[in-house]
């Protein structure tokens, strides 16, 4: 028998994939999540039916999540990630030496168990005497913290269920709140080229502009993610992506990525017309 | 009853697609060409069951086939299309002001006439009257002509069936032959991202840096294509795609398009580090 897991990105369309293997399923407090493993794309883990990450091209996402702002700010050292339970992104945080804490609040305590277990290269954050983990409520964390942060990163799952609250205006205020004068926060905003998707992106950056100074789309290519075509915002208080590029430490640093370099970081700013139309 | 179109991009996994309707069906003399109208991807035409383009998606595949070369050479009054029958990067071609003459040598005519009553926006091209369309092999063409180009544009399906050759040392040669001493010859050559076509990708770039002392690999987003990241080689005479764009004419055309823009143009030929690991 062939099993195949298909993910409807709409009603009228998505990614079909071959499983050669259920491997763990679990419906937790929050949401359901499955491990699967596939011939194309290495184990996948899914959170309510959804693609959340491939061992494939899970590099992609977390690189792009966390490198261009990283390298954006001219000494982060407190980094605050929300969502993210899988420890891909935090892996990525950790690796900078200029980062001294980071903290990873995610209100899902079995996606980091189960990524423990099963994902070991994508958890390896967690190992690092630089992280500190929180099992709770993201929204509630931002909005009673006294802690203050160079850089949030939100790592959240599509705007329905758990993560819907990570898009709201209230949310993107008590993060601007906790960042320090020279502070980033950055999120991923969903692809551009799906209508029930594409949405969303103009109202991530244009409650981005309210708060911030300097608010930047940049783009990744995902192949497990929808479209293929992933956004991100980052809202700045201060430095610019492309002036304030940090070129010394990122050459200084010399992180063995597999995605993320410095023409990339430049280049993920250029926008095609279509997107740049978007946000007109 | 639902109808459903999978693309599969390997025997374990691909793209499904609700079809609202078969709109033509036809045993070519060279291939199967379907046309089917989808919900989300608009009318699309497949030529062996394969993604050849879709109304959604097409200006990203024939902008960025197209713009960056013409861009890249000083002055292209003379543009050779092997394949592209559909006429979309055909129509992108005959838009510069700069360009005398467009020839476009596609293999199977019926691709053409089906272009031409189905997808009537893509196939505008064929109106100019810059235009000339010949009906046959563009490799036996190339081979054969005595004519000379400023540019060569090679717009195939993948490398099965009748695109095969056009993936050719023996092709490229004769190619570069045809080529005035400033030309450029480029090719859409695959994904970098799912390992069948992957493998693909390198090759074209060594065929290329045998022929041109300027190789260059640039990358768009085509949601409809596999992994979603497509990838084109472009090999030049003399002219340098970053050094020598052509910054002024860009400007004063200020073609009305909905990808390709200037600072994309740069951005394209940024590369991850996985793509810059496999051309090494």
């Amino acid at each position: 028998m062939e099993l195949w897991y298909t993910e409807k990105h709409t009603p009228n369309s998505g990614l079909t994939i071959k499983v050669k293997q259920t491997i763990y399923k679990e419906k937790t407090e929050y949401q359901n999540l499955d491990i699967i493993d596939t011939e194309d794309f290495g184990k996948m883990m899914l959170l309510d039916g959804l693609v959340m990450l491939s061992e494939k091209d899970e590099f992609v996402y977390h690189e792009m999540l966390a490198h261009p702002s990283l390298y954006t700010h001219p000494d982060p050292k407190k980094v605050l990630i929300i969502g993210g339970g899988d420890g891909g992104t935090l892996r990525e945080v950790v690796r900078h030496p200029s980062v001294e804490h980071a903290v990873l609040v995610e209100i899902d305590g079995e996606v980091i168990a189960a990524s423990k277990q099963y994902f070991p290269q994508v958890a390896l954050g967690f190992n690092s005497n630089k992280a500190k983990v929180i099992v709770g409520d993201g929204i509630k964390y931002v909005s009673q913290t006294d802690d203050s942060y160079d850089l949030i990163l939100i790592d959240s799952t599509d705007p329905v269920g758990p993560a819907e609250g990570l898009f709201s205006p209230d949310f993107y205020r008590n993060c601007h709140r906790i960042l320090t004068d020279d502070g980033i926060l950055t999120t991923q905003s969903e692809t551009p080229f799906i209508d029930s998707f594409s949405r969303i992106l103009p109202q991530v950056v244009a409650n981005f502009k309210t708060l911030f100074p300097v608010t930047s789309l940049y783009l990744a290519a995902i192949p497990t993610y929808p479209s293929g075509l992933w956004s991100f915002t980052m809202g700045s208080k201060k430095n610019c992506p492309i002036k304030d590029f940090q070129q010394a430490r990122f050459a200084e640093d010399s992180l063995k990525l597999n995605y993320y370099n410095d023409s990339l970081h430049k280049a993920a700013f250029s926008l095609p017309n279509f997107v740049q139309e978007m946000l007109r």
